[in-house]
C-alpha cells in the first residue's frame, strides 16, 4: 500500500533528503522523496534559486512541496562557490577549497528552503558561520568534511549531533514552526 | 540620426561586445549593441544557456539578435570553471585558478554564439585548445592573461592577433558564414 505524506521534499541528492526526513520527524511531519531534476536558473541569490525550483517542483506534482537549496559561502574568496557550490563541488570539490585558502578561513553555510502549495510559496532561510579546516576531516558528503561550525572543533562529518546544529536544521525548524501555526 | 544595424548583440559584457563587432566587420557585418542583463538558466551545456539567452534576448528586442556565451574548461579540474567562468572569476579570479593548478595545465576556451530572430534559432560553436600559464601575463580582460593557445608561446591577452586566432573568432566565423548564405 502506498504510504501517504505530508509534503514532498523535492531534490535529486538523496543525503539531502535524509537529512531533512531525519530533522523533520522530530516536528511529526512525515515526510516523502520526490526524486527529479529540476532546471536551476543561474543567480548570485539562493533564494531566487530556491524559488524557481520549488515552483517547477509543484508543477510537476500538485502537491505541498518543498526544496532546498544551499551554499557555502567563503568571506575571503568573495562568497565563493556561494550558488555554485554543488557544480565546484562535483568538479574541484574539498580538496580545490583547500588549495584556494591561505589565512582567512572564515566561512558561512547557508540553507534556504521554498515550500510551495496551491495557495502559498514561502521561502525559509539559516545559515551556520564557521571555518573551513585545513584538511579534510571525517566522512561525511558535500562541503561536510571541511566546514567547522563556529564553538566547535570538529567539522560536520565528525559531529555526531550535526543535524542538531546545522544551517539546514534551522532552516528546517523555521519552516516546521511556520508550517503548524499556518 | 540613429545608425541603423543589421544585427544586434545583446549581453552585459562591453569587452565581448567590442570583440564580436570588430571581428563581423571584417565579415562586413555592422553589429549594434544591445546592451542588457538576461536571466540564466544554470546548466552544464553552454549551448542550452546560450539558447535560452538568445530567445530571451529575441523577445525583448524583436530583431535579429545574436549572443554569446563562453566558458574556460580546464582538462585536469573536470571542465571546471566550464559555464561558471563568468562568475568563478569575480569570485576567485586567475589567481584563484593558478592556486588550483599543478603540473596538469590543458584547457579549453569555448565560444558559444546563438542567433535568433523572427524565423530562426541556430547555434554555432568553436574552442581554441591550449594550456594555463603558470602566471599571470599581460593586460587583459577575463581569462585572457592566464589562456595560452595552443601554437603560441603568449597568452591571449599578449597576442595583438587574438581576434583573428581565438574561439570567439572562430564561432563568429562559422556564423557569417552560414548568415550570408541563408
Amino acid at each position: 500500500m502506498p504510504q501517504s505524506f505530508d509534503l514532498f521534499f523535492a531534490s535529486s541528492n538523496n543525503h539531502k533528503f535524509k537529512e531533512a526526513k531525519k530533522i523533520l520527524e522530530e516536528f511529526s511531519i512525515n515526510l516523502g522523496f520526490f526524486r527529479c531534476n529540476l532546471e536551476e536558473i543561474q543567480s548570485d541569490s539562493l533564494k531566487e534559486i530556491a524559488k524557481y525550483k520549488a515552483t517547477q517542483a509543484f508543477e510537476k506534482l500538485r502537491k505541498p512541496v518543498i526544496v532546498e537549496d544551499d551554499g557555502l559561502f567563503i568571506d575571503s574568496l568573495n562568497g565563493f562557490p556561494g550558488p555554485y557550490s554543488s557544480y565546484v563541488f562535483k568538479t574541484i570539490g574539498n580538496k580545490g577549497i583547500l588549495n584556494l585558502l591561505k589565512q582567512k578561513r572564515k566561512a558561512s553555510f547557508v540553507s534556504i528552503i521554498s515550500y510551495h502549495d496551491k495557495n502559498s510559496q514561502k521561502s525559509f532561510d539559516s545559515k551556520s558561520i564557521g571555518t573551513i579546516s585545513k584538511k579534510i576531516i571525517g566522512k561525511g558528503w558535500g562541503y561536510d568534511p571541511i566546514f567547522i561550525p563556529s564553538n566547535y572543533k570538529k567539522t560536520f562529518a565528525q559531529l555526531k549531533n550535526k543535524n542538531e546544529v546545522s544551517h539546514r536544521f534551522k532552516a528546517l525548524k523555521k519552516f516546521a514552526s511556520w508550517y503548524f501555526d499556518s
